[in-house]
């Protein structure tokens, strides 16, 4: 792990871009005490998400926690993936025409970056735990590609609550996957999101084993969750990562 | 509206029996700066629920609310209603037999109820925001036959904020009224909730025409929502009675 830049943010935050191997991610940290880790998802490209991404990394800090994050594979900076980008540009063609997007399109879409991902995150997870200001206690996870959601929480012992987006398009396998996931989950789903179907969503969360879940459904778009889901992701973690 | 018997319970909150008209009520206050009002519903029988009821209301008024809740037509000392207790007797027949319970059966279980109750409460709210400890601003409800608060959500304005348990048999009339329901709605489904049918539940979820409404939904039966849902619960009123 290097750390290759380092700005203060608002209220003492420290915030340092830092590399995994060739994987560019960002630490969100305040003051020297171990604090338990929350990994941030989103949906790929660090630059254009930053605004939010630091936003929501703000807020986790407030809270007592280190937050962190990893560029996607084939995003951001990253060299293209090839497979991805095509069955991206097939996904919208299918959308615009307003064709439904078949499971193949899905499958091309997520598994290669889930495949390629986890391993990165866990890597990453080995060089974080590793420092001081971050304690060995339980990770959360919260946001992001919900299939890569998934796969943490079945084959990462280290984490032990993660807050999932139900908002992006999901293959068949990680239902089967979704059946393993026995964490604490708290899953978001707006109601109305246009880029998501509702009951593919309720399906994806009636089959996870978890013994503790909870759905939080809002009106409106997808990127329309309300400010006062921030306060119920703290209190959701503050159970389970203290 | 006559004060009929006053306890202390802890913290300091006064528990005085009332009755407003036959209809006899529980109210808990603590202090006498007038503070907003909160409606507590139940399945009806206030003695029995009593032990529920106090915990919820001592929840609440540790919040900086006044509590408050009536009994419902038919139930607890009240003159039975003969239509209703005929429906009841058939629902239960119905369920031991593993037969689907009919429309028409809940139909003349409920509405009758309704039909009753909201007037009772509408008389409540008159007598209670006359009272010095209760404040003339909005009003929330919480809870009880999610029929009854749909109604009470349509027709009373001094209602700001409605927080529903979506376990109940809803006839097809309250689907109707849902879609007139404006004010903003915390609704909690029990996923496994034996006595509900979950499709009705995010059916009727979805009829709701609030812009702010949000789903809570957690793991368990009928009386297992999770001790944590009583903070989302306080959040939300704050949110919307301050």
């Amino acid at each position: 792990m290097h750390f290759t830049s380092e700005q203060r943010l608002d209220n003492g935050v420290l915030e340092r871009r830092f590399t995994v191997g060739d994987v560019p991610g960002i630490l969100w940290t305040r003051g020297s005490a171990p604090a338990p880790l929350v990994l941030m998802g989103h949906p790929g490209g660090l630059d254009m998400m930053y605004p939010r991404l630091a936003a929501r990394a703000l807020g986790t800090v407030a809270e007592g926690y280190a937050a962190a994050t990893i560029e996607l594979p084939g995003a951001g900076d990253r060299p293209r993936l090839a497979g991805v980008d095509a069955a991206r540009a097939e996904l919208l063609k299918a959308i615009q025409a307003g064709e439904p997007v078949s499971d193949d399109i899905v499958e091309r879409l997520v598994l290669p970056l889930v495949d390629q991902a986890v391993p990165e995150w866990q890597a990453a997870l080995d060089a974080l735990l590793a420092l001081p200001e971050i304690n060995d206690g339980p990770v959360g996870i919260a946001g992001g590609v919900i299939s890569i959601g998934v796969r943490l929480a079945v084959v990462e012992p280290r984490i032990s609550a993660a807050l999932l987006f139900a908002g992006s398009y999901v293959p068949r396998s990680t239902f089967s996957e979704a059946r393993q996931v026995t964490i604490p989950l708290l899953v978001l789903l707006q109601w109305d999101d246009e880029g998501n179907d509702r009951q593919m969503a309720l399906d994806l969360f009636d089959a996870f084993a978890s013994k503790e879940k909870t759905l939080h459904a809002n009106m409106g778009g997808h990127t329309g969750i309300p400010a006062f889901e921030g306060e119920s992701a703290n209190r959701f973690f503050a159970r389970h990562l203290r």
